[in-house]
């Protein structure tokens, strides 16, 4: 980071539901904390109430959240990136609740204190989504976008194809914990069409609101049914749809029946894909196999991107 | 463009080989220009000789060099665009031989003027390879990259699966206005190992020459194999291929064979696609079917890009 970037840092503050929380603008060491060395550890209860003091505390000067998804209020995240711009902080979250429940009131305060509110680890892990628009594509307009953006529901498909049980291939995603804290959140669909609104939103610059997506989950699809179309050369995936109609738009997450030589199709595991449909001409992205570690990178990239700006 | 990026513009001087040149600072009429009226039309031969006058006659601030590609010395187009930096212009290439054979004096040069070399257009139109790295994707670390990259051998290969003569095939290529000036470029793999120099030289920061490309063009397969594989579920495709190796590169161009269900192999048409081996994830990009259009679309984001820096 200093080489290549000219960029200093030092962990000053962690604050965790399970932990509580710890500042110390001196610097903490990550290796300490990793290996469960937590100095003047403050309860739990006071976080996210506290949260002001902890910034104040850990004089932070960026602040990341990644506190577990509420797809329906957004919340405590919400509230603890209000309290980072407030502060003074720049903020980087890889929780979409915010940006689909507060994205325009978000990036207002960001504006006017100057900062910058990154979330490229939202949809995608560090694929650079948000940071291609508008710089990447200026002068185009997005007519609208499809994909298969979540990776449980794709894992539960592949495994399933291949003789698991539904229960199984859930376990199997939670095992390599890229399922939600809680799995209905992937398998009802809220998490597509979370990524759905927080990619409308912020690319297409039309404000929808969650209960605006027609929803299904994949929980109605029995497994013979998975495995005899896939002995058929088909495939089922959870797809994501937003198109442009008039001033709004329509925005669908459903199983989608897709033949072998459809690109989404080909997806296995944790491999996600958007399609963008632009008047100049369509741009697919294909992200192949990430691990956890592509949604840390993510936060690292717009950690780049808001201290030293292009 | 003056809505959107409070960008205003006038086309002050246009130089074509067949043509001739004409200037006029206070503004040319392109619609006139399109429809044959061409005022004071200087003579073909002093471009491009005369551009450093043609260039002060125009007052140039940003010059577009979309001559045709000369790949084994790049020229003209070198001259042109040092011209043009010299006389204090940005400039927007889609001419990938000054990027093959003089990257580097090119981009010294555009530091020292505080202008912009900027060449989207070279590689897959207007799709954001150049302006994605490093800025979409710091802190990464690009290994290699594999691509589907010339439109011609595409189309080629598509028709003569479905049944066209070679012959009659490049025709159809010709038609669509995608295939280079001399065929042979495309047929042959320059155009591909042009492709692969230009993006290794920016994208690895690895100084290749052309002439370490192990190229292998299409005219070795015949029409009868072509359709056999085809028949079989596997396609061919020219595939460009770079991996760094130690401090250096191996680059190919060579016809593969790719099984159906490969990304690279559902390619029609026009279409093309690029997977980049990074350190984080795999990252793919496809343009779906694009038009000549979509190349002129690359020549203005790098316009907005130039004179509106992010």
């Amino acid at each position: 980071m200093r080489r290549r970037y000219d960029v200093r840092w030092r962990l000053t503050g962690v604050a965790t539901r399970r932990a509580g929380w710890v500042a110390d603008s001196d610097g903490l060491s990550p290796i300490a904390l990793l290996n469960g060395h937590w100095p003047m550890v403050h309860p739990t209860s006071p976080v996210p109430q506290s949260v002001s003091e902890w910034l104040e505390k850990s004089r932070a000067d960026v602040f990341f959240e990644t506190s577990s998804l509420d797809p329906h209020s957004g919340q405590p995240a919400i509230d603890h990136i209000k309290a980072a711009l407030n502060h003074g902080a720049h903020v980087v979250s890889a929780n979409k609740g915010p940006v689909v429940h507060a994205y325009d009131i978000l990036s207002s305060l960001a504006r006017e204190r100057d900062k910058k509110f990154l979330c490229e680890s939202t949809v995608m892990d560090g694929v650079p989504i948000f940071a291609m628009f508008p710089s990447g594509l200026p002068a185009t307009e997005l007519r609208g976008f499809s994909g298969v953006l979540n990776s449980t529901t794709n894992v539960v498909f592949t495994e399933v194809e291949k003789g698991m049980s539904f229960e199984d291939a859930i376990k199997r995603a939670q095992a390599l914990g890229i399922a939600e804290t809680d799995p209905s959140y992937d398998l009802d669909g809220w998490d597509s069409a979370v990524k759905v609104v927080a990619l409308t939103i912020i690319l297409m610059g039309i404000p929808v609101k969650l209960d605006q997506v027609q929803r299904t989950g994949i929980r109605e699809i029995s497994a013979e049914k998975i495995r005899s179309v896939r002995a058929a050369g088909m495939r089922y995936k959870l797809v994501c749809r937003a198109a442009r109609r008039g001033a709004g738009v329509d925005c669908t997450v459903r199983p989608e029946l897709l033949l072998a030589g459809d690109p989404l199709a080909n997806l296995e595991g944790t491999s996600s894909a958007i399609h963008f449909d632009l008047d100049v001409f369509g741009l697919s992205m294909v992200e192949h196999n990430p691990g956890i570690d592509a949604t840390a990178y993510g936060l690292l990239a717009d950690f780049i991107r808001a201290v030293r700006p292009a």
